[in-house]
């Protein structure tokens, strides 16, 4: 899984080879993290973000972008596939299924599960990825102690990961990284400030853009991660 | 791999046990017969149109809306990805790059090759089957005596069953069917006239949209196909 700048030897470095990786970035706390670990283990990066119609889209928008910028990522990517929204079933995309409020002992899956969601994002990163030769794509998925999604489970990217193996050129190699699957919420808020994380940037809030709801699955999930981890969430709340 | 409608017993269907695939129509020819095929082997189909820039988009949005016209399919989704135009990397949506006169000798991989399209379609079919709760998705893929596209293999559709298991919800069963992917060209040619499958509606050149050029690799391969086959192609060439 991506090992650190330190173990490039002077001679690859001499020789030009260097390793490129796209991160998908959201621009919420867990992609901003994944971002921060991607560029200790990478020459160079690319920044993919990809909306769907969701609520929240322009806030997410601007998110990326800041951290692009905080990370003087000039390669980026931002793609909108509208399409998901004209499928819908999900409360992301379909006004009239409403954001519920969370319900973090629940075991069933929230109404805010997209269709499949990442598969699109990993489709669009592999191909992306294949053209412009990067050899790694970081998704900032979480697996435990969050939202339930089938499509954030490690089983998921094992199997994206043979889809990639088998459905690009055979002289492509590209890597999935999930460097922060297993971690809990609040390591992650611990994880970002050890790197120094531009967390102050980033969005989460499923339902509003100016200041954070507090109460939707994702709000909920991102202040008890940082309650865990006895910090102070920088966004504002309403 | 979806049996046909004979091997439901009639307390099934008395049920209103329905079944619903998702078929991906792109309006050539391979996808006609794929059609005609998951016509026989289910109660209601749904079809699916994706455009990704490439040349001959507007002909091919056509094909598609006359063969769902023919088989009376009302459930239609035609989405645009454009997204693979900006990425590029293939003669089919980046007009820098020349498409190829066909060389059916070659082993290596056409210019006319999307990088990794064919997980964008399915992502999609799989998005969709899983909110209309179809449970096959047909894709008229063709491994052998064809293209050399690396996400036509079996291996590449093996892999994405795999995903679509531990990427959607526990209760959702969607199988994906590639009824012609064994088959030659002129095979699939056969079939479509034993299936009375409207060949004279499709579109196969990735040049032209008023006649087709007869030179690039798809017109190649159909051409040669119906000379294999004994038949005459009812489209018209330049």
């Amino acid at each position: 899984m991506g090992g650190s700048n330190e173990i490039l030897n002077e001679s690859e470095k001499e020789a030009g080879d260097e390793s490129l990786a796209v991160c998908l970035v959201s621009g919420g706390m867990d992609s901003c993290v994944t971002a921060a670990i991607a560029r200790e283990e990478n020459d160079a990066l690319a920044f993919l973000h990809v909306s769907y119609g969701q609520r929240t889209e322009a806030r997410e928008r601007r998110a990326f972008n800041e951290l692009a910028d905080h990370y003087q990522v000039t390669r980026r990517l931002a793609v909108s596939i509208e399409h998901l929204k004209a499928i819908g079933g999900s409360s992301l995309t379909d006004k009239s299924i409403p954001v519920t409020e969370a319900d973090l002992a629940s075991r069933s899956i929230p109404t805010s599960y997209v269709p499949f969601r990442n598969a699109h994002l990993l489709a669009i990163a592999t191909s992306w990825a294949e053209v412009i030769a990067a050899r790694r794509i970081y998704v900032g998925a979480v697996a435990e102690d969050s939202s339930g999604y089938p499509d954030c489970r490690p089983e998921f990217y094992q199997a994206f990961q043979a889809t990639i193996d088998a459905g690009t050129k055979p002289e492509t190699e590209i890597e999935i990284v999930t460097p922060i699957i297993h971690l809990r919420k609040s390591e992650i808020v611990r994880k970002g400030t050890e790197l120094d994380a531009p967390l102050h940037l980033t969005w989460s809030c499923y339902q509003a853009e100016d200041r954070a709801c507090g109460r939707c699955d994702s709000c909920a999930l991102r202040l008890r991660a940082f309650l865990e981890a006895g910090q102070k969430d920088p966004i504002a709340y309403a």
